[in-house]
């Protein structure tokens, strides 16, 4: 039986030669195996004391290395190279979030983009984790872009998280919920390069939209900087990319891990050269000087950290490689310890 | 029923203070989500032109740090540390091996070590990533180390891989299954630093009883160097950690992989110094020439490597970092495209 289906299996391979014989020796008629393409679920687990961390894929973005500024192209050109990553112009980018599993609470950090066609896979990784979207009790979003906080709602435009409270930094709120928020934008100068004038008002009223059904139910929260969300679950100033960017510091045990959201884009580049800036930054002087500040301090007290547009799982440590440059050093593969 | 439920979990969670009220809010009934507390599956794919790369972790060892060789001990320690892969004086070392699917063959290089506590999934992490190893129709062994050949056998010495022939390099072979192989090895001071003598022979019967049922079942060929084993499979000399370590060059479509077997034991240790070797080198001498002349060809034409002690899955490429220093640049998890 085994021989006869194999044999039908090389036949739907286009192996007809082979009939043309009474003899099938045994490895002609075994059948190739078929290539399977799939890729490894996109989630990885550790542990942080009692908290377990799951990164979360949601996918990546091919984006022109013209978005980043501050350094003449060539530069750009040759950093993005000697990481290969670098084709057509582009770089890769991923979008990565981060669940924390306090055993009490449980905790997304960003809700990655909800869709696209290299994205909008997180939800999937969240349940090839091992979890499902309802048993969420917390998003907690570290600034209001489209690429974190899109994953909020479905096609339908209903709450992905039917249990879970939205939690946003007060200062990221009032940025893009003011009903005045494109004037107020324009006039202190927080607007993206890359965001044309036109569309300011959309690029605002997408933020209202993906929070719409958390306010209506009464489960969008503000929160001021450095507030214990949860119980080993800090809001970290981190403002630049947006006026109210924050990260959260994760401690258990005495075990930290800072989520750090848009703090680099680009790995290949922006730990070498924290100068260079993003054309999605809404004050790249800002962002800048926050980048730097965080990478003196990761690498100082040597945190983990997670980023949501680092290489996944964008978990890793920061280290000084010279003067005001960086480098990324990721976590190694490593089965999950108790 | 399904807040019943969420409550009995909770009284399942020992959340029995709550049973003394009559009213039970919704997010107190909600039960917490237990911690998953697995790690995801360790293979990860790409394509490499028409052949599709599957690299397979076996697993992880913690080896001392006192086995490497060369640099004075506490420049060793720093590097390590620098790497955030120093604990307790041991550093964390991956086992991979890789399968190529050709689509005509199904190739695996190196089986892992068979067993051990941390140690012995790649069969487990094949069968995730879609294959069995009934499929299997070649092993291609880098050398004949146990923690390389050991998963040809199961744990009743049955040959793993019933349809494959094992081929190895002929040197190597030479080397294992003389009559007299540890004379030969002692008068040619082919013996490892971490050999000790008593040892000697039993460290040499066990790449015979590991080979014993292929080579009675007329399955396992030795080949010379630089032949194609396969359309696109070539064998590489790259002698020294054992007197026949090979490498395999895989090429399809202009695409090129060089699947390295042990030219590193340490990613955070020898790619910045070529010239730290490691207590399980037959020549380290040998060895570090072969590190040194790897290391500068494949930086110089940008090939993807693929490591079985490289921290899992890798896959990257060596780039320089200055006069006899390189880099490691993994490449980044990125969805399959065809």
């Amino acid at each position: 039986m085994k021989s006869a289906r194999h044999l039908l299996l090389a036949l739907g391979l286009g192996v007809i030669s082979f009939l043309s014989t009474s003899f099938l020796p045994d490895q002609f008629a075994r059948a190739e195996a078929p290539q399977v393409k799939t890729q490894a679920p996109g989630f990885y687990r550790l542990m942080l004391g009692a908290f377990e961390i799951t990164a979360l894929f949601d996918g990546v973005f091919d984006l022109d290395a013209s978005l980043l500024d501050n350094v003449y192209p060539e530069g750009i050109l040759t950093q993005l190279a000697r990481h290969f990553n670098l084709r057509n112009g582009k770089f890769q980018t991923a979008v990565n979030g981060y669940l924390v599993n306090t055993g009490e609470k449980l905790v997304l950090v960003d809700a990655g983009t909800g869709g696209g066609a290299t994205t909008g896979r997180l939800i999937a990784n969240l349940r090839a984790a091992g979890y499902t979207p309802e048993q969420v009790d917390a998003v907690l979003l570290t600034h209001l872009h489209g690429d974190h906080a899109g994953g909020l709602l479905d096609a339908e435009g209903k709450a992905v998280f039917p249990n879970a409270t939205v939690h946003a930094s007060a200062a990221e709120a009032e940025f893009w919920l003011a009903e005045d928020a494109v004037q107020r934008a324009i006039a202190a100068k927080q607007v993206p390069r890359a965001a044309p004038a036109a569309q300011l008002p959309a690029y605002f009223e997408n933020a209202a939209r993906l929070l719409a059904p958390y306010r209506a139910a009464g489960r969008f929260r503000t929160v001021a900087d450095g507030v214990e969300i949860f119980p080993g679950i800090e809001i970290v100033a981190a403002h630049g990319h947006t006026p109210g960017h924050s990260g959260f510091r994760v401690t258990s045990a005495g075990e930290r891990l800072l989520i750090w959201g848009d703090i680099v884009h680009s790995a290949a580049v922006q730990f070498a050269r924290p100068e260079v800036a993003i054309a999605f930054d809404a004050s790249q002087k800002t962002a800048i000087a926050t980048r730097r500040a965080v990478f003196a301090r990761a690498a100082r007290e040597k945190i983990l950290v997670g980023g949501m547009h680092l290489p996944f799982p964008g978990l890793g440590h920061v280290v000084v490689q010279g003067k005001d440059s960086y480098a990324w050093i990721p976590v190694d593969y490593t089965p999950l310890k108790d």
